[in-house]
């Protein structure tokens, strides 16, 4: 087959929602892992949607993603000029079932059935060639009317993973296998004899069905979900949305739909594949040193033994560690045995009960025009430093409570105030009164680099009322 | 005997010259243990001098410290108004001995002799009446010619502490006794002996002696630090006082003096000492939880045993750690085991090697006037937090590369700029253009606080020309 002929009734799914806890504190509810850039440039989403485009164009990708998740997806979108990617926006996260069944019903019934593939945004593929290969294959048999899971061929007896069992390939012409039955979690003798025996696979998390097999095996093996479902279809307004999502089966689509089919097929495959799920996952992903640690940034790491080392921003010393874990952020600091790792979701749930802001979002955050760090705060001001990209600028916008001083301490800023338009200089400053329009644009080819000064009875970033705005917003 | 009674030829000094590798990161060589706030809201230091007032005026204190830290030492005299207190400054750091001499040098000949108590200026001590009156004694038997040793009775069998052996009392009046020797850190078995046979004592690093005393034992013991010492006397100027202090035996006076000497008295006492000389140290002076965990700052800390965890600013999570210490700072970082804490020196040598200014000073600097925090740089900017107490003034000075635009976010500066001298209140801003002098002061009863944002070519702190200031700068 040719990998790189399109499969026109080929779409999309890709599952980019998440709780942002398996990486913290480099993950956070607003920051998750899908937008990281954990292996170089790109983050987990962009490089699932590189990897789809030789074979599903932009138009027929469908990214679901929440709604405390929606602004950080839209700009990764948006980063690579992306906007022509559906974004399906659940109210809340319900699990896997409730997104695949939402991206389903949002497309239109056509003629020649969809064929959708779904696609977890956060996993790491090595294998690009043998990936779109598996992919059109894999159309191929669930555009006859299967359901087609991928099962990654075993490397290690790997506990940390649920398992697929496959039967007598379906014809000599293929190497796809009649499936089984899927297997939970296994432990380690039982995971042992899987890799010795060799008909068992890892589930990855890759799924081929037409639109409509899924949706009739829904209304039989789901029927709450499939029913609401139904209902969302209406636009029956945003806080009736919410609360028949509320409702839905909270039930992933493996669990909820995929184990209870008794006909399914299984694609082994090789793809260099890695869930990436747990820093212990990512530590395997890079070069370690003779004693197995992996130092990232500005670190001093004496006598340690496979560990993972991860400083973000400020210097990281360590010394004697065996098997840890070290993640430092501008923020917040996380220090774990690799063994205990699937426990960071604890720290999490703790600083959520104590409403540290930690677990929500980083000091640095991203905006569609540059971004912007807090780098101080204070009772009555905040200090910010924020970065305009090149022929960027911020939305038109006043503040009810707060004024802003500004100091241009890299490139050249055309600043409006109320109805004067001046360029400021690098070593110039200006000061933008409170419930005054104004707007900060950078002309240049260059960064535009400003420190902001705020002063004011209430700093919050919902103290903003845009007149005009480029993006979204 | 009174112990609130001054004895009149009894001198202080207090040794606080020191590396400031043991308590890295929260020491650094120009922050070192000494004025650490480790325990309360004096620093070592302080607590030091101020257990000493009831029986040595300051104006018979010596504190000697050397070039590097001669900065933080001056300030924390300062602060406490303690301006006479006599200061020795060694151009280097050349062990106890030769700062001992140096300061029995710096004392002038008297009819009745001096007697010097010498103490470690970072040690901690609990018990402050039972101190004095071992200060008393001690005095007493030094007056008379004895070289005297405070012996800490030892409540474990403790390796990291030479100990002393004591001999029979020096009669039926005093529990003084007869020095018999001093043992360098013992192993276990020989500790747990000396524990069991109850004439050995920790050896505390408090010593008194008579000057002459002193004097002749290293003519005869030390003659090289005694002729050096002899020819600093007469202000042979800095480069020579350099070059001869380079020179001098680096020893302490543990081992180059009191070990060699037959004759010394030890007097027992029960102060509630600790040299608090590691992180494990410290650890044993904190209230612990249940599971022997210090947890100090913003912490999450879940299943963690016997650890020290201490967050100076941002959130330090850690999960299922046993026996480590985790100490986080503005810009650096520590993990280590607390039986692998003697090794932090080799963090902070690697660190020197590296040229890493995280060895040598904090974000944040205490001045007289106040403090700054470097809150962000980047090339030709650095963005300061800037703190003026009540009442005080920055010095009248200019710079040669850089500008300085202040907007002020808390109380109400008086601000010279030129000629010219405006008050400027907070959500208010003033430039200060480049080689203009200029000054700040906080006239009123309140901090004042104002974010600094610098620009310029070179923005390092030796680009201040003083033209007059308040302190001793």
């Amino acid at each position: 087959m040719n990998n790189k002929a399109e499969a026109p009734s080929l779409f999309g799914v890709i599952l980019a929602g998440g709780s942002g806890t398996r990486f913290w504190p480099l993950s956070r509810l607003q920051y998750p892992k899908q937008v990281l850039r954990l292996l170089g440039t790109e983050s987990m989403l962009q490089a699932t949607i590189e990897r789809l485009l030789p074979l599903i164009p932009l138009e027929r990708l469908i990214v679901v993603t929440n709604a405390s998740q929606e602004d950080v997806i839209r700009l990764e979108l948006h980063k690579k000029n992306w906007e022509g990617v559906k974004l399906v926006i659940e109210p809340l996260g319900r699990n896997t079932a409730a997104a695949v069944g939402l991206a389903a019903a949002s497309l239109p019934e056509t003629a020649e059935p969809a064929v959708l593939a779904v696609f977890p945004a956060d996993h790491y593929i090595k294998e690009q060639e043998e990936f779109l290969a598996a992919l059109t294959e894999g159309a191929h048999w669930a555009a006859q009317g299967s359901v087609v899971t991928f099962g990654i061929t075993p490397a290690t007896p790997e506990t940390g993973y649920g398992y697929i069992q496959a039967g007598a390939p379906l014809d000599e012409t293929t190497t796809a296998r009649r499936g089984v039955r899927f297997i939970e979690k296994p432990p380690l003798t039982q995971a042992e004899r899987f890799l010795a025996e060799g008909n068992f696979y890892w589930n990855s998390g890759i799924f081929l069905f037409r639109r409509d097999v899924l949706l009739e095996a829904m209304a039989s093996l789901l029927p709450d979900l499939y029913q609401g479902l139904q209902a969302l279809q209406g636009d029956p307004g945003p806080a009736k949305v919410t609360e028949i999502y509320q409702d839905l089966p909270n039930i992933s689509l493996d669990h909820g739909i995929l184990e209870k089919i008794s006909d399914f097929v299984v694609l082994p495959v090789n793809l260099g594949w890695s869930d990436v799920g747990t820093w212990g996952a990512l530590r395997h992903l890079f070069p370690q040193d003779a004693q197995g640690n992996v130092t990232l940034g500005r670190t001093v790491s004496l006598e340690n033994k496979d560990c993972l080392i991860y400083a973000q921003d400020r210097l990281v010393a360590s010394l004697g560690l065996e098997n840890m874990v070290v993640v430092d952020t501008p923020d917040a600091t996380l220090i774990c045995p690799l063994t205990k790792i699937q426990e960071v979701k604890d720290i999490v749930a703790e600083l959520n009960r104590q409403n540290m802001t930690e677990s929500i979002c980083h000091l640095t955050v991203e905006r569609p025009w540059g971004e912007y760090t807090v780098i101080e705060s204070g009772p009555g001001y905040k200090v910010k430093a924020i970065v305009v990209y090149p022929g960027k600028r911020l939305s038109l916008q006043y503040h009810n409570y707060r004024a802003e001083h500004w100091v241009v301490v890299q490139g050249t800023a055309l600043v409006t105030i109320g109805k004067e338009v001046t360029r400021v200089h690098a070593n110039e400053s200006v000061y933008v009164p409170v419930k005054t329009p104004h707007r900060l644009e950078n002309q240049s080819p260059e960064n535009l680099k400003i420190i902001e000064v705020q002063t004011g009875p209430y700093l919050e970033e919902d103290d903003i009322i845009r007149l005009n705005d480029d993006f979204w917003r």
